[in-house]
């Protein structure tokens, strides 16, 4: 065993408690919790396995949920950034938030999951595009079993959400088609306004 | 797309929600929050991706995370069982959990997590030995970085943590020994009572 790579693996472990009290904008259902990034990632995860068979190309279902499992990671430092925002710091601020918290890991380790996030972030792979569908649609589930609470709460759209979300075209046309059918149903019940300027 | 069956997967997925709120006897560091079993889950897997090198055999890495993304999915019916309690029901609580939760999916995905979480119980293949060892693992790392914190709150002394942990070794000699050090250096900064009768 070597102890002091042992104890750097440790270390980045003990730091990863630091992603259970990142808050994003979704509730867990049937709360007024608000959601954090770890048990966010556990649920795209548990996603990945059951719904791998919808992705447009087939995946490498390990890469898919590696990805997921480190894809908010650097919010530790740079916080949960809200999708219908533009924070124009966001790529240098999680750049260096990577370069701080991957670098608790061993070199190899470090240059790993630095390569599996910044594979996510540029959805290239199939596998990213996959994975960044997931990250996609699950808000837009919690939504829509929640009466669209965050939606309403941040003043969000239909045209908003159809045109932050469509990527996730890319990684499944089923599952984009199973969520234009659900953004239907929200403005359809009114939990979600249809457009600035239609509202 | 067959509907029906993405139907019943989404059902599934919003399900799990509800581990979200199944609470841990552990800490998130640093808080005076308790764990909940789907952010546990998120850590667990993190911790297979870092530390498969130390498995004392060979494992699948795919396998060990599915079957940690999914091993206390039935605690959203039965409830989180604290490893130094003794529950006489719990194995027929679990396993009526598991018929009605993983019976939510598709036939062929319920067997599919119904095997993965009956392998990681019985502790038979490497896999199921290696995620077991890093599921006794983190609350030894967590109540040793919160000074002992639940440890204390539950009366648990060192022989308890020896004898309940002790199959850490099956999975990972070199985690084994890790945890060992961690309780001794528990017991000697006072964090943890060295026995029933030596304390």
């Amino acid at each position: 065993m070597n102890a002091d790579r042992l104890r750097q693996q440790i270390e980045f472990l003990l730091e990863m408690d630091k992603l259970k009290s990142v808050l994003r904008r979704t509730y867990v259902l049937g709360t007024d919790r608000r959601e954090n990034s770890a048990e966010h990632s556990w649920h795209l995860a548990v996603m990945a396995l059951l719904l791998a068979e919808h992705a447009s190309a087939p995946v490498d279902v390990l890469r898919v949920l590696k990805m997921l499992l480190v894809h908010d990671i650097v919010e530790i430092d740079a916080g949960d950034t809200y999708v219908y925002d533009i924070q124009t710091n966001k790529a240098a601020n999680e750049s260096a938030a990577a370069d701080r918290i991957f670098g608790l890991l061993p070199a190899d380790q470090r240059d790993e999951m630095r390569e599996l996030w910044e594979e996510f972030e540029a959805r290239e792979t199939s596998e990213a595009r996959f994975a960044a569908a997931l990250d996609r649609l699950m808000p837009m589930l919690h939504n829509s079993h929640a009466q669209g609470r965050s939606w309403r709460e941040h003043g969000i759209t239909a045209d908003q959400v159809l045109a932050r979300n469509a990527h996730i075209a890319d990684g499944s046309p089923d599952l984009w088609e199973y969520a234009e059918s659900m953004i239907r149903d929200a403005v359809a019940q009114g939990y979600l306004a249809p457009g600035r300027n239609e509202t």
